[in-house]
């Protein structure tokens, strides 16, 4: 039985979840927030999405913020697509709106720090913000950028959330023959080991400009390093995804995600400057314009790392790798991978 | 206190161990195999080794496989850096020369299957062959080409064995500022991790070849297939590392592996062409003069999970990739990744 369905936000990975929908027959309504006028008018006058650049699939309509109401009336369930600067404009101007039992599957990647250094993830915030509802709240992670899912290329997600029911609804509504959904209750596990591939993506990539900076930027690129780091970045991720209570092996989730963001992402580019030795300022300066979404959920990561150990809940010497990041991206220290201290 | 080290086999790893031994000031004799003539009158000629491309770093001396009792006079211990190719001939030749309790530590990567599908690491099979020895056997496992490691970049490995003092020594003797070492006790669970991730960069590589067939050579790569497929390369190594019995955290070598055989081996090329749609044997003769040992090793662990499937002591389900891979290898079967049967 086909769907309708309310994406709000109409960013690049808000969008590309209308392909699969649209490839089922379902009916995608596409809202774009106050910041995507020029998104929705092109998609409007054009049928072309200017950022993703992909001209939009069929059953997609496009709507403005200001009609939102139109576009969630008879919604089977929501998208929620803005990136994690926007979830608390997500809580305060869409969950409102929103029939208190309406589904509500997010994109936003990452967790969000608390003042004391706790994380906790975009689900279990949401449902803190609002404690009364009983709205199923669910979150997409794993491996998945934008414009190759627009590109129907395969990609493995995971859709998380508490109630079994909607994830196996909202698992049968998504899957297509190339984009395939695993459903699981792990919440933090998942949103953990999304969310902290972030800074680890940025340590590897490090190893490419210090080589570079060694050998010249045509320099054969070498392996043993990233690989190692690597091998660190797993064992750090999956020491905290225990520490939140998720599951260990979704680690598969992580490492898939960390290698996809190494080469296929906009992290790589900040991490080879720091890597050459450039300051954070100034590497932030020579990529102006990039919204580095992943260098703030890194910068949350390390954050809270960097305050539960302080306060001793963590031992920092099981995050070595993080904590470097941290002060290289914080304190503008350079970049000097802490080999000795892996493991 | 510096220590003399015979290294038994001078191919590229075998040597590249020259350079952290050296460099930590170690006497080092690097015995070539009766296969390694050339590469020894090299380096007693010139100091260089023709097929790792570097000039030995000083400490060290070459000799004939003749020699090989003058080589071990003296010796603290022995390095067998001999292939998978190689093991049975290291058993037979080198070991019975041996002083009883000489310690070991191989570079040889891989398990042996044995009839019934079951698997074994080699330093269990060279124990299983000199039953009555007491010698120490230890194995090197993890991330490290060997020509980054003769180019002194960071690498990091695991050693792994059943004496801890021994793991210690080895650990002292090699470590260096650049050659980074675990020492552990989980010798099934590296080993494990290490030799699998042989098929599964073989199946990460068929992803690029699957999208260079579909949208021609010079296509820009997508990221999300192959980020899926290491996930699940990463599921299937971990359910293996604990069918045997290995510790489920030594993934993080695995992962570590994984990624630097997809990029800095070739195996990647013959991925490569399999995903092209170029079958088996073609592919093999294309690469031809190539020595294929992670082919070899991927094939011995697609053969025995297959078996231990076949006789119920696995579920099929759970290495759906690997499977993939043995029916590519070995029968002559098209490349199609299941990703239906992921998870």
């Amino acid at each position: 039985m086909t769907k309708t369905i309310a994406i709000i936000g109409s960013g690049m990975m808000g969008s590309a979840l209308a392909f699969p929908l649209s490839d089922n027959g379902h009916t995608v309504r596409l809202v774009g927030t106050p910041l995507d006028e020029e998104i929705i008018a092109s998609i409007q006058t054009r049928g072309f999405h200017p950022t993703l650049k992909f001209r939009m699939p069929k059953n997609v309509t496009a709507f403005l913020f200001g009609e939102m109401a139109k576009a969630l009336d008879g919604a089977d369930f929501v998208v929620g697509g803005v990136s994690s600067f926007g979830v608390e404009w997500f809580a305060r101007e869409v969950l409102p709106a929103l029939p208190d039992t309406m589904p509500v599957i997010s994109v936003t990647k990452g967790l969000k720090d608390l003042e004391d250094g706790s994380m906790i993830t975009f689900p279990e915030y949401l449902q803190q913000l609002c404690p009364a509802n009983k709205r199923p709240l669910c979150a997409i992670g794993g491996p998945c950028t934008s414009y190759e899912l627009a590109a129907r290329q395969h990609s493995t997600v995971a859709f998380c959330g508490y109630d079994e029911g909607v994830l196996q609804m909202l698992k049968e509504t998504f899957e297509t023959s190339y984009y395939h959904v695993t459903a699981t209750t792990d919440v933090r596990g998942i949103e953990t080991a999304v969310a902290f591939k972030n800074a680890y993506a940025l340590a590897i990539s490090m190893a490419v400009g210090i080589k570079q900076s060694e050998d010249g930027l045509d320099c054969t690129l070498s392996y043993n390093p990233q690989a190692g780091i690597f091998g660190q970045s797993v064992r750090e991720i999956s020491r905290f995804i225990q520490f939140m209570g998720g599951q260990p092996e979704h680690i598969d989730f992580g490492a898939g995600d960390l290698y996809v963001t190494v080469y296929g992402g906009r992290t790589r580019k900040l991490g080879v400057l720091l890597g050459r030795g450039i300051p954070y300022a100034e590497a932030r300066h020579i990529l102006q314009g990039i919204t580095l979404e992943s260098v703030e959920i890194a910068t949350r990561s390390a954050r809270a790392v960097r305050k539960l150990a302080a306060a001793g809940k963590l031992n920092a010497e099981d995050f070595p790798l993080l904590l470097h990041v941290y002060d290289v991206i914080t304190n503008g220290a350079k970049v000097k991978i802490p080999w000795e201290k892996f493991r």
